[in-house]
């Protein structure tokens, strides 16, 4: 720029700069000018726009009609002798008028007018100049020859006689009666009563006003179409009943009454393009009254085109035209769909074009100025819509049936109630501003009258593989607009495409499969009702029995419809969005209504299980048996009814406390991380753009530019696509964890049943009455309150196997059981349990106890410790036990066949099932009501991170419910200090 | 429905059901129709718009022009004796010719034209009707007279002759040279050279071409202009100029040259409105050249307006009114700015009213079909942009200055340097479609040029507190479209509106804020380098000083670089959101520039002090001291050097694991939770909206509506409001956690510290060589090792008082110190600690190191045990300690001022401060490296949820790097079996 700076026409011949340089600039002021428009100026001013102001005209002128130049005044004729103004003079006396080009004078035949030319009377015309172009010296006033050869009248300015319209020329170009004049037409008699009604009925508003349109139009097009077969006429009658939303009122002369008028006198031709409701010369305006009809025309055939998603005959253009006339019913061209006609909200074109992109659900809403659609659409259009078939040398054309939702007969509105009474019909505009205009076009209408909602309704072919759909239906709902301030009314106006398949079907499976599952699962739930009734040891089929038939029932069909709804959510995702042809349109959301219900039922039932669950897991009955003995021979009976002598060396609590700790520790432990669970599903949905899979469109893409069209999402895609992606991500974690993490990491219930072990503890756990489990914890060494050294040599010699095995039977590994105690055994141990005082205050700490209370405690620990440990080590024959495998038949019915009557059996357990008094064991429930909470906020809210914050809140709040509640519960029941369960 | 069933006409006389019945409805065939066009039929056929299909005509008829329906075929006139349709009859042979009107046969002067009419020579008309309408027998031709005081020439349809252009008169309607007609005038000679450049040049595409329009109007409009000094010459000529991007190429002949040539021969008149720039009659298109003019316009004076976001003077609309012309230089209208005039993109009228709302960064960009420009602007319309000042009666406009980007002289680019350089300008257009065609207006245009981007942009005066602004400047980049493929190609408009004022304030304080503050934390790296020396107690300064002073200066700067960020993001958020009066407009995008990298620096910065922490916290010293004695008085001497005999009732090392473990677990607690923090921040943004905060619009609302425009994000602001929100999350938990929470539910630390007390265990823990903290874990009792009985009774008695209490000192309550040790007793301590092997094989476990080995292992650790005891017993004299309070200046300054020369030193701790080598001790750091890892990645991203997850995973992989190695180290000092660390 240094050297290439330019010095405007400093070098050439041009030099403007020297002005620039001698003007003085006028930074202070920003060159600011008053605002003057046209209108602004005086009568003797013209506005300059150059200089975007008003300035004086010249001497004897005034300014012109437009007010952009001057024009001579009344009597003075321009003169151009300077090139770049007029001047003006006045014209002499005896030529007084100024010709019609403003350039001379002339004398009149007649009078003078306002504007100071020559007048002629009606029918006459001014003659100035000579044929060869000499100005005259007297103008003269001829009369036009109607006549003869002549059939001449006036033309428009006056000035030239021109041969009179058609059909005057029998006449002599005069409408004599009884043939009548109307619209420039002289219309034979008796063609159509004048008794005409000429008004438009907004039935919204509730009144109907004369249109200035239809009172000059209206007779002479109904009159032209019917006596002349004037093929505009004819389309400008019809527009005139379409602008009437096609409503007949009763007494058959307003615009549609007269429409039929001509369509019945037309009866004798042949019927256009083979369609009886389509006449000859007349636009083709209503399917027929048939009962019926609008069912079998819309659901009989299907449209002879196929949609497909993919593959090389991909076809998902919806390709449509329209034939465009103007109110005149003139025709325009043919017009395909898809710019800015239908869709009068601004939208780009590539979110526009999406509307036409068959299976992709599309609306657009806005609100528009009146004054700004009054501005674009002076006068209205009208579309005749087509669909596009195709076909290679003649293209076909299948119209679309249109469903005007305001259309009236008789003042009733005919075409809102169901299909089989729909009445069907053509032609349809957006904006209609004219019929609204009481007088003339240009005053302001009282009345606009817009398309409110446009919508085309595709329906599929049921049961297609071919992606066949039947003739789609455009339905049309017409809004009146009553103007009252035009720059601040605003208008809604929306467009939209939906796609819409027979869903009883579906809905007829999915009620079908929730019936059977549902009637499996009483059969289920009597079994666990049974189980639990066994492991309780009681008979009786009471109250409490049905209730929790009921709870189990709950959770059973909870799990029925969660498997129906992820089922067909994920069946609707899959099918829908990988269908090669269209074969599945996604349930509209007014038939979305049962999915939602199946899933807030599935939830609400899911909520009673994991409450249940939760309230079972914080009363089980635990306690720690204590085999160490101490180490000096002499006090062996530990089991004292008195005051306890002291030991030298007591058994130290501390493998107790550290147990505890530990069990307290692991109560919350879960197979997931619940917050990875959250994160990862987040992440997918909102970070990767998985929830774009829920969109209402047929495409599995994952990122979306931000300037393509969104459509709406559908609510079954979305529960499909979170409950799905919930239940993986889930299941992922659960086969990790197990699989992976506690195998090659940690496994935090190993780990306990190991320190159980190694610290000589052994955990009975009693969640029903006689029904429970028992790790077996009893050390291989005999000894484990030692020190490290000890401590140490023992875990090595174990490592090298030098000692024996863990197991409660010799020589086996198996330390961890489930227990069916016999009823004996139980009040035995109820009895011990009753004694313990703070199971009947188990608010009061401690601290606060008094002496005798935690003495008393201390000593049923001690017997109970003692008692336990000498069940176990088959002391008490009459409470004896054995030890067995569960069977197969056991294992999958969660039951035992068995009846603990004389011993009790303790069965094998290698699965560490006594996770089930943990959340550990009962991840499913946990996993189910996550993700149906989740679900459920996501379908109220639409929002998934609202979901997934809402759903941290509640892990978290039934994780401290859990965790509070359970300590609580453990303190109670084996007596550890809280203080030591940290 | 049922009863008011619409039986179509049944009832009254219009009765067309009839038809309807007797007709076959064609239900199976959807009325299918094949597309036709007027253009498909055959000469003989016309369009039928009843039909929307070709019908043949009649006999001797053929097509109109238009197709849309039938006139005779040459030699044949319409008889019109049906009313419904015309019929043709041959003309006789005396009478070959048909009239103009088609209705009558003539015979001719002359020759008999192709379409069968009468034809004239040239300047002759043809009459075929005299003055009264009569059809003459034989029509005439006539010659216009162009002398005397008929001056007429034969009009444009040859059949009437009329006065000529006045430019012709003088030479009686004939350009005689010199004069030369010119497009419709004759031009006086001399007045403009005929050697004009007609050619438009595409600098973009490196090519010019002859343009039509220029072809046909240029040399007329500005010899019309310069000598008629005709109103719409001038302009069209100014329009020429624009559509030529307001360049001026050398020779000066072409649009510019010829408008400048103008405008120097208009100097003798006064300047319009005041303004030398603005000649009479011409329009205003270029300021001045005078070097720095750019400057003095757009920043000398403000514009006369306030902008006020809230309050009773509220003002934020921004007028903008244009004078509009068409491309023939006629003025249209005032235009109100708004619409779709400059914002070409289609966008609700919501949306695009945003643009002028002052404040709101508005940024629209589309893909516009070149074929939908092309045929909604065949015509260019110019625009003369202001800005509407108000005034009550008389309006004011501020003309605003445009600086077209493309503009060019002699070839070079003059607006795309620095300001100083520009050359403004006035006029622009959007889309012009004419002057690319080279012949005729109906042809396709080679090229297209567009306003491809539109920007205003906005400067706020430096220290205004009344909302004041300079005048706006508009910016133009023209676009030049090469015509291929008009149906496929797509152009790239956008319209912006933006606002900046002058950062270097701004960045200047940061900066000085930065670099005061970074000064001052180098005294505090130097002083807590000092502390550091001291703890390790070495005075020499080596290169590991120097690394260590870096690693404390990254941590101290990183907080000044948080502080000056977070600080300015806060500022801008409330001062921009919250202003009254427009004073503060927000940084463009690339002034944020050194903000990012003041964020980047402070994260890189604070990254490296977490490393720091969480390696030093990896490698601490840590020593669990158990002062039980076994209760056989026999024993009592523990210390042995050979191997230990069998003690009967050895210390049990339970309650050594319970205290190991709970250190253990209490590794990674922090005075917050992570995943709430993540789950809340995640909600206040995305939830609750806050997000919306950081758009770039004054307006602090939370909720949009989905319709309403939304601006751009400010980095900025969304650093500002993330770091707030995290960080005031953040110390809301702390507040929460340290206040409520650790007071009334549970405090870990405390608990810790408690149960140190209770299992009678020390904890010696030395993260530097010499300095540490202890935990005194002396029980009360004596015992600790004892039964369930003991252990209530204890705990008992201490609930009473009835014992001593629990400090290190008799009588007083203090557990906790911080201990600067001695150098010697340190040589001790790693005399000893020396002979744990595991300290040289970490990784080995010790199932698998041999016997030997943990048994010198277990030896140490009892050494370990009793030296450590004994020295806390004051038993060595040589390494006694003293107790002291530390000296608040010592707590503020983080470093001892006595050296531990001969005694060491146990300062009291009433904070626990020995969460210092946990986690819980260093929360400001992690929350604060938290804070920048998630702004750092939303800045890159932009996604706040991203940011979340990837926040959630940092998180989650630093807890289990911490939680793993820190495992390995307690392993590794206090010789615990990791499997009792669960």
């Amino acid at each position: 720029m240094a050297t290439g700076t330019p010095h405007f026409l400093s070098k050439h011949k041009f030099a403007f700069i020297i002005f620039f340089l001698h003007s003085n600039p006028v930074d202070g002021q920003h060159f600011i000018i008053p605002f003057q428009e046209p209108s602004d100026c005086s009568p003797e001013e013209f506005f300059d726009i150059s200089s975007l102001s008003c300035v004086a005209c010249g001497e004897n002128q005034q300014r012109s009609a437009a007010g952009l130049s001057c024009v001579c005044q009344r009597g003075f004729r321009t003169v151009t002798t300077e090139l770049t103004s007029i001047s003006c003079e006045a014209c002499p006396g005896d030529k007084p008028a100024v010709t019609r080009d403003g350039f001379g004078c002339i004398r009149c035949p007649g009078t003078v007018s306002d504007e100071g030319q020559c007048q002629c009377p009606a029918s006459h015309v001014l003659v100035e100049r000579d044929v060869r172009g000499n100005l005259l010296e007297e103008a003269t006033c001829e009369m036009c020859h109607g006549n003869g050869s002549a059939l001449s009248v006036p033309n428009s300015s006056g000035d030239r006689c021109e041969r009179c319209q058609a059909s005057f020329i029998k006449s002599g170009c005069l409408c004599h009666p009884p043939s009548a004049p109307a619209g420039g037409l002289c219309l034979p008699p008796g063609s159509l009563s004048t008794n005409v009604n000429p008004s438009v009925n907004f039935a919204q508003l509730k009144f109907s006003l004369v249109s200035g349109w239809f009172l000059k139009n209206l007779h002479s097009s109904a009159a032209a179409c019917l006596s002349f077969s004037n093929l505009t006429a004819c389309q400008a009658l019809g527009n005139m009943c379409v602008m009437n939303t096609h409503s007949l009122s009763g007494g058959g002369v307003d615009a549609c009454g007269l429409f039929n008028a001509v369509f019945r006198s037309q009866a004798a031709f042949s019927a256009t393009q083979d369609n009886s409701y389509w006449r000859r010369n007349l636009p083709w305006l209503y399917y027929g009254d048939e009962p019926g009809l609008a069912s079998r025309v819309l659901q009989t055939d299907p449209v002879p085109v196929s949609f497909i998603f993919r593959g090389k005959k991909q076809n998902t253009d919806i390709k449509l035209l329209a034939a465009v006339f103007n109110v005149r019913g003139e025709f325009l061209r043919w017009e395909n769909i898809g710019g800015a006609n239908l869709q009068i909200c601004p939208e780009t074109p590539i979110k526009r074009s999406a509307a036409f992109s068959f299976g992709t659900a599309y609306q657009e809403t806005c609100e528009l100025p009146v004054a700004e659609l009054l501005l674009a659409h002076p006068e209205p259009l009208f579309y005749d819509v087509f669909l596009d078939l195709g076909g290679e040398e003649s293209r076909k054309l299948l119209p679309l049936p249109t469903l005007v939702l305001n259309q009236q007969y008789n003042g009733k509105f005919i075409n809102q109630g169901s299909p089989t009474n729909w009445y069907l019909s053509r032609r349809m505009f957006l904006v209609d501003a004219l019929s609204g205009r009481e007088k003339s076009a240009s005053v302001l209408p009282k009345v606009v009258r817009v398309a409110h909602a446009v919508k085309i309704k595709f329906q599929l072919v049921p049961h297609t593989e071919q992606g066949q759909v039947f003739p789609p239906l455009m339905t049309v709902e017409y809004r009146d607009v009553l103007i009252a301030d035009v720059n601040a009314q605003s208008v809604s106006m929306s467009f939209a495409v939906e796609y819409e398949m027979d869903q009883n079907e579906a809905r007829m499976k999915t009620d079908t499969a929730v019936g059977v599952l549902a009637g499996l699962s009483v059969l289920l739930s009597v079994l666990r009702t049974v189980s639990w009734k066994r492991r309780i040891a009681s008979p009786v089929v009471d109250l409490r029995t049905t209730l929790m038939f009921f709870l189990f029932y709950a959770g059973d069909l909870a799990n029925v419809f969660l498997a129906v709804t992820v089922g067909s959510g994920l069946y609707w995702l899959i099918l829908y969005k990988a269908q090669q042809r269209a074969s599945a349109l996604l349930p509209l959301p007014h038939q979305e209504e049962q999915f939602v219900t199946y899933v807030s039922c599935a939830f609400a039932l899911k909520a009673v299980q994991f409450l249940h669950t939760l309230i079972v897991q914080l009363s089980v009955d635990v306690f720690f048996i204590d085999w160490e003995r101490p180490r000096s021979k002499a006090s062996r009976s530990v089991l004292a009814t008195g005051p306890q002598k002291r030991d030298p060396s007591p058994v130290s609590i501390w493998r107790t406390y550290f147990v505890a700790n530990e069990w307290n520790e692991i109560q919350t432990i879960r197979k997931i991380r619940p917050t990875f669970q959250i994160v990862a599903v987040l992440f997918f949905l909102e970070v990767l753009g998985f929830s774009n899979l829920a969109l209402r469109d047929p495409w599995p893409t994952l990122q979306r530019p931000p300037q393509a069209y969104r459509p709406s999402y559908s609510l079954t895609l979305r529960y499909g696509l979170s409950a799905t992606l919930w239940l993986g991500v889930g299941l992922v974690q659960v086969i990790f964890f197990t699989v992976f993490y506690e195998h090659f990491v940690e496994d935090k219930i190993r780990q306990f049943v190991d320190l159980c072990s190694v610290s000589n503890i052994s955990v009975l756990l009693l969640p029903q009455r006689c029904f429970g489990y028992y790790i077996h914890g009893r050390s291989v060494h005999g000894h484990a309150d030692t020190n490290m050294e000890e401590m140490n040599s023992n875990l090595k010699r174990e490592a090298e196997s030098l000692c024996g095995q863990r197991g409660l039977l010799p020589n086996t590994d198996m330390q961890t059981f489930q227990v069916a105690l016999s009823s004996r055994l139980r009040s035995h141990y109820d009895r011990i349990r009753d004694s313990f005082t703070r199971r009947h205050g188990p608010s009061r700490l401690v601290d606060a106890a008094s002496f005798n209370q935690t003495e008393q405690n201390i000593r049923a620990y001690h017997t109970m410790n003692h008692f336990l440990g000498s069940v176990i080590d088959h002391v008490h024959p009459d409470m004896d036990y054995i030890v067995r495998d569960k069977l197969a038949l056991e294992r999958l019915m969660g039951m035992e066949f068995l009846e603990p009557n004389d011993k009790s059996i303790f069965y094998n357990d290698e699965g560490h099932s006594f996770g089930e008094v943990l959340f550990y064991g009962n991840e499913a429930t946990l996993l189910i009501f996550d993700t149906l909470f989740f679900c459920v906020v996501d379908l109220t809210s639409q929002n998934f991170t609202l979901a997934a914050v809402l759903t941290y809140v509640q892990q978290m709040i039934f994780e401290r419910i859990r965790i509070f509640f359970g300590r609580r519960n453990l303190v109670n029941k084996t007596l550890v200090d809280d203080r030591f369960l940290i």
